[in-house]
């Protein structure tokens, strides 16, 4: 959902993704969506996109349809190390170039072989072809260089389809060298807001008048597994109002937005620990995992992260938490008893000042009338501070662990900043869901 | 990477989704792949895909083109209630239809609000306009109805964005109605090999004779983080030969191919693990979880994962784990020793036959020059056999985290199956990195 006026007046360019994969669904395109924010946010405007297979006279096409219109077209895809990698080729006849072997790219795609111990496959020398006359951007992250090629048309730049590929290659000189062929570009500047807790339309709901009130500032409304985050996007005009106009969200939506930064409520979750010189203790059931795992995807996590138990079976839930077995059998494993018993057991095995619980039933087997799919007990503790809540979560398996690793780290997040929710059920029906 | 001859002789259609969301990456395309996934299993190839912005020039401009290139195409998204929403009154006119309000397509939409108890928004009435001669496909799980146009140039079918909505409507009926276009059209069958140990150019290097020899029958080569799936498709003719295609790539790549659905590496190994009735234990340190997550995500993992464990600190070690203070002192956390005694001490600790355990380095800091970023000591046990061994992935910190991941798995598997690798570092060199 987007809303509010956008201005026309800055660069464009195409995408062109190459491969019979996407075509055929095998693979999703993230990265034109990947491109499309990275770019905008640079200021140019993607406007068009098309999809071709892995066929020399469709890429072709593509290809100088996109520089007729537009004069200057991204192509990622095609570049891999085989016989069936036909991007290069297409584009160098496009141009009308011969290619050579260049010594550079071939020296580095050897001496990425050579780090990990192994000769380099034959196959992979193919790489290392240039067409003449084109710039060459090493790739820090893989095999195919990015290439670009220019004449009266416009610019086609080459980009593997690996997305940490493209992202290094886009990030490490791409991105700069397109900027430049527009002198007068000024950066789109933006401001977001990460809310979890609160549905889209609930969020809407609290702050639909103020879309109007803030034009030409674009808002878009993004809803993810995790929360929808607030974006505000000064396009052509009305950067300097950006940020008061993001003030008056924030007032609005302070009590779910979790940052204004690109960042994962792990790692804000993270960060507050690491400020408070605490560490946590994790005791996960349902999620399995899934909130260790996010926690530890944060560099440097060790600092705040000594443990977490995975107790997925009830006699784990006894034997490494100590939970009471009278606990397990008068109030079962899904039960607020038993959470209170888990985050404690945790805490106390790794002498941890801070901790999370959870238990619940992810599905798709397991339910009861008492206790359907989708029913999780969350129990965090944080500066002497315990609470204990119950969700009853809506979704599929996948979307109910990660709805219910989301809420966890709220309550935790929540906790370190002394805004503790009101305990019991349902004390916010807007947070009900996610 | 795709290689082999297909046939040509099928059916093929266009796709345009429609979106200013798309185009600037707030959206990714899941439609897209979504629906070259359904129309490839019903026999028809989906040739190019392109994406407009929410602009009736544009809109009109793509799908003339696809229309006088294929001559089928689809729209997806652009059918909301708001000024935004072009796609109809764009295609009317490109078509040169004027619409009406159909009282069949109005009444539905008035009886979904109905259902809800509430009045119908005066927006959602613009939904109800149906170019004049468009046939209507009923959509059950929203308000927008698909539409089909047609004249001498071909047929545009036009459909929600909404995924739900798209799924009812494609499956609904208008899957059938665009295969009534090619009487003769066949299904297309294809097998699937999901391989892991081996990189996308060592494997092509182990089957590349085999390509050629397949042919008509495609042969598509996928790259992923956890392994490279070898994908064979009978597009227009050689079905009969599908089987003992598949059979000859699987009989050179046994030793990489863990199944032949589309199932994950955990899925794979948890059903392993139930038909021995055996349960595994988890240490994680590097990982944090993520082992743990991957098998969890698996309905019914309770049945053969009781317990796991995240240690992350060497505290955690040493308390949880039972690893020897001198073992970490003289050997350091990541060494087979350690990971040796983390094994032990999971799975005694819950009392596993089977066990995995993970202790590395994942980056960005904490490398050394005797252990750099992605130095990683996996060991794994099952059946009686214990076996460790050391890795240097190669990549970003997910990256490294995500290759241990499924190298444990893989470990774990093989010693399942009674094929565990032969012991030691670089015992196979295609295996190294992933």
């Amino acid at each position: 959902m987007t809303a509010g006026g956008a201005d026309s007046t800055y660069a464009g360019v195409e995408i062109v993704t190459i491969g019979n994969e996407l075509l055929r669904g095998d693979t999703i395109d993230g990265n034109a969506a990947w491109l499309g924010r990275r770019l905008a946010a640079a200021g140019i405007r993607v406007v068009r996109r098309a999809t071709v297979g892995d066929d020399v006279p469709d890429i072709q096409r593509a290809v100088a349809e996109a520089l007729n219109r537009t004069g200057a077209v991204l192509c990622t895809g095609g570049l891999g190390p085989t016989s069936d990698d036909l991007t290069r080729p297409a584009i160098a006849a496009l141009f009308g170039r011969t290619s050579h072997v260049d010594d550079a790219v071939l020296a580095a795609i050897e001496a990425r072989f050579t780090a990990r111990g192994i000769a380099m496959p034959p196959s992979n020398r193919s790489q290392a072809e240039v067409p003449d006359g084109a710039r060459v951007f090493p790739n820090p992250a893989g095999t195919a260089p990015g290439l670009a090629l220019e004449d009266d048309r416009g610019i086609a730049i080459l980009l593997p389809g690996v997305p940490s590929e493209l992202h290094a290659l886009i990030d490490g000189g791409v991105l700069h060298h397109l900027r430049a062929r527009w002198p007068s570009l000024r950066p789109v500047s933006g401001a977001l807001l990460r809310t979890t807790g609160i549905s889209e339309s609930a969020l809407y709901d609290v702050v639909r008048d103020l879309v109007p009130a803030v034009a030409p500032i674009d808002v878009a409304f993004l809803p993810g597994f995790h929360g929808v985050d607030v974006r505000l996007t000064a396009f052509g005009g009305g950067g300097d109002m950006l940020g008061a106009a993001a003030a008056r969200f924030e007032e609005r939506l302070g009590r779910w937005t979790f940052t204004r930064e690109q960042a994962d409520l792990a790692e804000v979750v993270g960060e507050a620990l690491r400020e408070r010189g605490m560490h946590v203790a994790l005791a996960e059931s349902c999620t399995g995992g899934l909130v260790a795992r996010r926690l530890t995807d944060v560099p440097g996590a060790s600092a705040w992260l000594h443990a977490g138990f995975v107790a997925y079976h009830n006699d784990a839930k006894q034997s490494l938490l100590g939970v009471p077995a009278g606990t397990l059998e008068r109030h079962g494993a899904v039960s607020e008893e038993t959470v209170r018993a888990m985050l404690e057991g945790a805490m106390r095995a790794v002498s941890a000042p801070a901790g999370i619980a959870i238990t619940g039933v992810a599905g798709p087997g397991g339910g009861t009338e008492s206790r359907p799919v989708g029913t999780v007990w969350i129990a965090a503790a944080a500066a002497g501070r315990t609470e204990a809540k119950l969700f009853r979560f809506v979704g599929t398996r996948t979307a109910i662990r990660e709805f219910a690793g989301q809420a966890a780290l709220r309550m935790l997040h929540l906790l370190l900043l002394g805004m503790g929710a009101a305990r019991g059920r349902d004390a916010d029906p807007a947070e009900a869901g996610r």
